[in-house]
């Protein structure tokens, strides 16, 4: 498309522009105003920018999937009247349906904008992630030689969260092709942004190295016209475009009460006559009272396809720990699916690769590798962002900062249904002493509150290799978990290694791994090998009893957990909070099934010391003796 | 104290610092070989500014937790030998026993510091919190009147945050009598700031307004008069230290891999010849045999006297919805503890006061309402960091802010034992129509991960009073969550008000609301009308159940659950992700219990629709008539 190349709009190209702006005003008044909610005024403010970027961006309502497309983010995603409102005035949505509508309960026009709305590129409405979301779509339009813009339009009062320091940072480290603007309109929910939180938000973007241009938001030439420079420039550029809240209908404007609050029925008459409008909202009002919900589908996320190859198999007496094996298998990849100019994988890191070992992978694939510094917020938005663009996107990271830190980041990304390989190590007490600040063990509570992540604990190196690869041709978001220490290769009874080139990882699935009569103990993770430690301390004392690694801690295995309920004695042996993981499943999943069953759930019940991982697991009563100790106990 | 009185060091006094700074190093380095890791290139170059503050700053080791003492945080905590040097060196702790059981499992020298060490302020780990810690402190010393300055050290890897331009905005905003030192070595784990990612660290400060110095960091003279300077000026002002990552030993200087490696037992020799310092290193490996662990005491965090009055009792009819229930009761408390010039209540919003209904409260006590902005990591350090000061300290948000946002600055808290009263409103799908984005409905199953936290979710405005005055007078972490809708008074059968003048709180019991042997639904917050409705349907078809409202969901009335299992069928009703909350902690009760009982879990399946709240529940099966014709059914 011919993408702003006019030097300057035409005084009829500015009238036409000038007339969508009052259509669009009264577009978003009748949706509000008959939704009787949503937020007119900031919408109002940024109609015009909206309405020009929708005009002269690359993007096509026939085909709003063009990998080739510019991005455009509306990361202030309340404004969802006036993005409704241009995207039906284009041709990317039905209007009717978006005024009639919007906010129904079935509907797609939702409160906040959603990825479902073809023409929304992300789901917004937490605040301060739109950068970031739009950082990730350049970084993979870079990676597949993409030449395509980036937009992302922002509210002022969003300025204020921190996430965005972090993604004007990262943005200007890698020179990205993005555009900023900001809907300066100084008003936010309890006041002036002056009174609420004073900024300098030019000084901000500037001492962040970046470019930045200001304007009258309401003048389509000047909002043109920087735009247009700024995508020629190809690198972050921020427009702060001076706007007025509720603007174009004179007893609105400057009113913050409009951030949030609709007009009343003769408020919006009085407003439509200003605009020299029709009212027509009988008509809507009869859509809106036949409505029937529609199906909500998100576009697909690029498929992307890739050679996983072999597993690397460890052998009994190998000192590996699993994120070395993470780091080797990812970097197989890398290497594997390089062709010297692409690779479909890309991994971010927050400066510590060489700890969660990406940095083999970084050297194979340097320019698939993004090193997005201390700033977790940004990289996990953008690793999420990313992944729905055409690449497999790795972020690892601690447990602590890929998951506690960023739990929201990912809550966000969850619902935008990405496609994410999220890789955590250093979770559980084996961080040792690094200490409690660093001891992720909230791996599994914290993120089985987000419904489509699937989460994987594999127990030894093998495993890791193995769930490494699958994680890389399955789509969807994935989270592996793991340790930090070295951990012996997990065998059967004969010697061979349990996960080895014969086993076909199934999400779901558990394993026996040791058979017995006299109890069961369910595991994952780093305990593994420790519960094999206790069922030879255990058999030596004439107990035999069933250890089962759960692996998919969120899938539990109902057969397998019916088969150990039957030894009536359930041990659940977790490095992980004790009330909120794989003990806290097992005991539901009983309760559910109905099954009478001896139940022990062991596991960390406070935060944990600083020392070396083993000692920590004696001190808290989670070594291997302990759990024999237990079980022998319980046994007599 | 003489505070920073004199106007320049003598020569002798240099001298004796410089002495200081020899001996500390050699501590640095004992501890890290002995323990064989921890952080000694950090350590060794910032520690000539531990040496500086602790020398002249308002600080006591013989009563540490004066509440008139300068407040220093150290927010790169894996600078803990410096700090345990420090505090060695000046009598807080006992200096053998820091260099002997640094990071040894139960020592209180962990890894990172912490706040049971004396002099410790701030536990910290999780890089870019402490200068928002900093900032709670000195909110609470001016509501208190105290005189004191808080100085904060950072790293400047941990610059990156966007936590810390949060806080910077906060400081200048009121105005904080706050002094941060950075660190800057220009070395972070990966490599040099500049090639992890490229800040002006100066350019960011000065932006959001701070007073920025330029200082030679290992030049005590230097370090001195920027920290006289700085508390003179009663505001924000940024030192920035250039500093060398192993200073003082000369094949560690400037080398990144000191960032986290200790010395071997040869370098550590060369070192310490070069220190001119004797090797001792045998003597500490023999205490460190010899070891016991020791207790962990958290100082007390201040006490505070606090009227808590009489509840409000709403009438049935009344149109009230539980925030605005907690509202009128936060400004009573803040009338009530009002003497004119100080109450010992301390309020936090982000840009939401009036929807979470702090408003009442900011007009009362205009002094002690702090507006945050759209800035809630900040704003949560804050809170809890402020509430370990003699203030009793809410934080009101909507729960995706409050909560799903922030966990891990809660996590932080937790791990700091703080006193902190979190108030989220706008739980659950009650949100309605500002969608998923805003839903937040894993209030329970992502804050029952942090081991103190207690969670309240009250039923209706009777019950949401009588807790927000319990939390008031209660030590500890609480979470209060609410949903968003006006919610009718709930009534025995005779129409009392259930929760009136007669009833006291207390946390952990359940309520049983209705009776009945036909089975029994246990149910939270703004469910719990409903479940009485539905009670109400499913009496007329001659099923009688219980209604339980279990207000203390983590904290299971184990008692009530046996009666409600003897029933035979219990089903959990609750506006909360159905795998993560009240319906999995039953579960579980159940499964530990050994109980057989039909078992139906309602809750959330999925992210919520945009629509009115009460549209939303009947659309997920979730309406008080959906939850009888599920009874119903089950009955059959």
């Amino acid at each position: 498309m011919d993408r702003f190349s006019k030097e300057a709009l035409s005084i009829d190209e500015i009238k036409h522009l000038e007339r969508l702006g009052v259509l669009c005003r009264g577009d978003i008044l009748k949706m509000t105003t008959l939704a009787k909610q949503g937020h007119p005024g900031g919408s109002m403010s940024s109609i015009d920018i909206y309405i020009t970027l929708y005009s002269f961006a690359n993007v096509n309502p026939k085909d709003p999937y063009d990998p080739g497309r510019d991005r455009i983010v509306i990361s202030h995603g309340h404004t969802s009247p006036g993005v409704y409102s241009v995207l039906g005035r284009f041709g990317f949505v039905d209007l009717d349906k978006a005024i009639a509508h919007f906010r129904q309960a079935g509907s797609i026009f939702e409160g906040h904008i959603e990825r479902v709305v073809p023409g929304v590129e992300w789901t917004t409405g937490n605040l301060g992630q739109g950068l970031s979301a739009g950082c990730g779509f350049a970084v993979a339009g870079r990676v597949r030689g993409l030449d395509f813009h980036t937009f992302v339009v922002m509210g002022d009062g969003e300025q204020q969260k921190g996430q965005l320091s972090e993604a004007r940072r990262f943005a200007v480290k890698y020179n990205l092709p993005i555009t900023a603007i900001i809907d300066n309109n100084g008003l936010q929910i309890s006041g002036t942004n002056k009174s609420v939180m004073p900024q300098d938000i030019k000084a901000n973007y500037l001492s962040d190295g970046w470019e930045v241009l200001e304007i009258d938001g309401h003048n389509y030439q000047e909002i043109y016209q920087a735009l247009r420079y700024s995508i020629k420039k190809k690198k972050p550029v921020a427009i702060i475009a001076r706007t007025v809240m509720g603007k174009g209908v004179s007893f609105m404007e400057n009113k913050e009460v409009y951030h949030g609050k609709a007009l009343t029925i003769d408020e919006y008459k009085k407003a439509m006559a200003e605009l020299g409008l029709d009212d027509d909202l009988e008509e809507y009002r009869r859509m809106r009272e036949a409505f029937k919900p529609e199906p909500h589908n998100f576009p697909p996320n690029e498929p992307v396809n890739i050679d996983t190859g072999t597993p690397f198999t460890y052998k009994p007496g190998d000192k590996v720990d699993n994120r070395s094996a993470f780091g080797n298998a990812l970097k197989d990849l890398g290497e594997r699916n390089n062709d010297g100019k692409h690779t479909p994988i890309i991994v971010f890191d927050c400066d510590l690769a060489s700890s969660v070992k990406t940095d083999g992978f970084s050297k194979v694939c340097p320019n698939h590798f993004f090193q997005g510094g201390i700033q977790e917020h940004n990289t996990a938005t953008i690793a999420g962002s990313a992944s729905t663009q055409g690449v497999i996107s790795f972020f690892a990271d601690f447990g602590v900062f890929g998951i506690d830190e960023t739990y929201n980041q990912h809550r966000l990304n969850s619902i935008n249904n990405t496609n994410l390989k999220l890789i955590t190590t250093h979770c559980g007490l084996d961080v040792g002493s690094d200490g409690k600040t660093h001891q992720c063990i909230d791996y599994v509570g914290v993120m089985r509150n987000l419904f489509d992540f699937k989460i994987i604990v594999p127990a030894d190196p093998n495993q890791t290799d193995i769930v490494t690869r699958f994680v890389a041709r399955s789509e969807g978001n994935f989270l592996i978990a793991m340790g930090r220490s070295v951990i012996p290769v997990i065998t059967d009874e004969s010697g061979k290694p349990f996960y080895d080139a014969s086993y076909t990882f199934e999400y779901g699935k558990a394993d026996l791994l040791r058979d017995g009569n006299d109890g069961a103990i369910i595991t994952m993770g780093t305990m593994v090998y420790r519960a094999i430690k206790a069922w030879e301390i255990l058999k030596n004392k004439g107990i035999l009893v069933k250890v089962i690694n759960v692996s998919c801690p969120l899938a539990l295995d109902r057969e397998m957990l019916k088969d150990a309920c039957k030894t009536g004695l359930v041990v659940t042996y977790e490095d992980h909070n004790v009330n909120t993981g794989l003990g806290s499943i097992v005991a539901s999943a009983i309760g559910e099934e109905g099954i009478r069953v001896k139940l022990i759930k062991l596991g960390v019940t406070c935060y944990g010391a600083s020392g070396e991982s083993e000692e920590l697991f004696k001190m808290y009563g989670l070594d291997a003796e302990s759990l024999a100790k237990v079980i022998e106990e319980a046994k007599r």
